[in-house]
């Protein structure tokens, strides 16, 4: 199998906000770029904008002599996909996901025949838009890009994905899934249900000035709460048990925050906040 | 006393963020505007950059012909400040101050004596940054500003105010104190400590990688944890049974999505979710 990019014949499923700024992002840098989404519209107008070189709803007509398969769509997809493939492309090939829970999409993966070479992937960036719309060639510049290899995963299919990762000016970060997941759930999937819990909250308040009073606190608290909900069902589904342990710190630290006022704690408040503050001012600037 | 903010001497004591915006959203609108602040610092910063027309570290060195004092501090040392003023200012003046909760100083308000006509404001605003160096004369521009009357507060308090939230370009709403109280506890106390709280569980998953994977969902949702420590500890302090309130609806929240999603009802978090998401884009365009 080919082991440099700019010689890989490359196909972008789901063209959506990532697999969108994907092939943007990787233009000129590959043989070629094809493309497929389940929406006649999406492929229509990703051909008008220059997105890819050719594309269809239905994968067979753009797979032959594709030597990188990668998979952009929401993580249900991407498993109900992956025992398809083996059908649909009859030759070797690279496979890299960009689901955004990892676990459950490598042991589908690690099914597939020996001629197939898979290689867990997350781009850890995002918008709270979607659709080939929103779709940018920087989406990425920045950006850590995880990878979660198989141990059957070639080292070409890793060397490669290397390449793709500098191309789009991302930095590679190589996990085990199931370290990824978890820190998913800590940092992304507890966060918007958080978000939620807020918005929830407040609509149970039971004032309907809340939403007037809301201001660029409230908004930036629950932006996550925003996400596409089928997409996060998903997440949710295939990273129940982590994002359960996840949310059961949250509640825990609620629970810890509630009895430190309840007793007037200062000090040991201002411990706890302080520490927050300090993280937090040391991980964003602005 | 005077009912027109052009012929108004104004103090603002504090000049922080919030009192430093506004002395530069007032400028030219009213007839001098002096500054008191701990910091001589900062008295001398405002002078410089033209913030205020004199200013001091003792309000008695100002005092002399002031007809509005606005009081733009921490909730505590609001607190501290409203029965020292009688003594500081002898003549009549009208006094509104800008502090996070309103019953707690509403309440110490009414205990001053009856040449002082008193009203409860808070501008519904702000920045994650802090100090005279962030403040900036558009600050207040579209965002609501909430008045909270005492029955003692004079007619000519609300005008007054009134035409200072029209001239700083902001949008008046007058609210009993302890309905300001709630309504801030579920948009921003409770939002600040479920941020602290995020942090504090990222924390404890106990792998580092979590900063380093951290992107901008994170950041946006532990925004609020951000914020001054002292400030906010003032704030809990002075709103305590409120939000332990909300906390507590939160975690009830959080407490149903937990139960969801152990039962794996996918149909009853679907809708529990788009309720939030559709509530939440309703409220922002972005």
């Amino acid at each position: 199998m080919k082991e440099s990019l700019e010689q890989c014949h490359v196909c972008v499923i789901g063209l959506g906000l990532i697999g969108g700024s994907l092939a943007l992002a990787l233009r000129g840098q590959c043989a070629s770029m094809a493309g497929c989404d389940t929406d006649p519209r999406v492929v229509e107008a990703a051909q008008a904008r220059g997105v890819i070189d050719r594309g269809s709803t239905d994968l067979a007509d753009v797979s032959s002599g594709i030597d990188l398969v990668i998979l952009a769509a929401p993580v249900g997809a991407i498993l109900t996909l992956i025992p398809e493939l083996p059908n649909l492309i009859p030759h070797p090939f690279h496979l890299l996901d960009l689901g955004s829970t990892k676990s459950a999409i490598v042991e589908a993966m690690g099914r597939l025949p020996e001629r197939v070479s898979p290689l867990g992937g997350h781009p850890m960036c995002g918008k709270e838009t979607s659709g080939l719309d929103a779709a940018e060639r920087n989406l990425f510049r920045g950006s850590v890009f995880v990878l979660t290899p198989l141990e059957r995963t070639l080292p070409a299919s890793i060397a490669l994905a290397r390449q793709m990762i500098e191309a789009i000016r991302a930095r590679p970060l190589i996990l085990d899934a199931a370290r990824h997941d978890r820190l998913a759930a800590a940092i992304s999937h507890a966060p918007y249900l958080a978000a939620a819990a807020l918005l929830d909250a407040a609509a149970r308040a039971d004032d309907e000035l809340v939403w007037t009073l809301a201001a660029s606190g409230f908004r930036d608290s629950t932006r996550l709460a925003g996400s596409n909900v089928t997409m996060m069902l998903d997440i949710l589904a295939s990273n129940r048990a982590v994002v359960l342990e996840a949310l059961s710190r949250v509640q825990a630290s609620l629970q810890e925050t509630t009895r430190l006022i309840e007793r007037d704690d200062r000090a040991g408040l201002r411990s706890m906040l302080a520490a927050c503050q300090s993280q937090r001012s040391g991980m964003f600037q602005v």
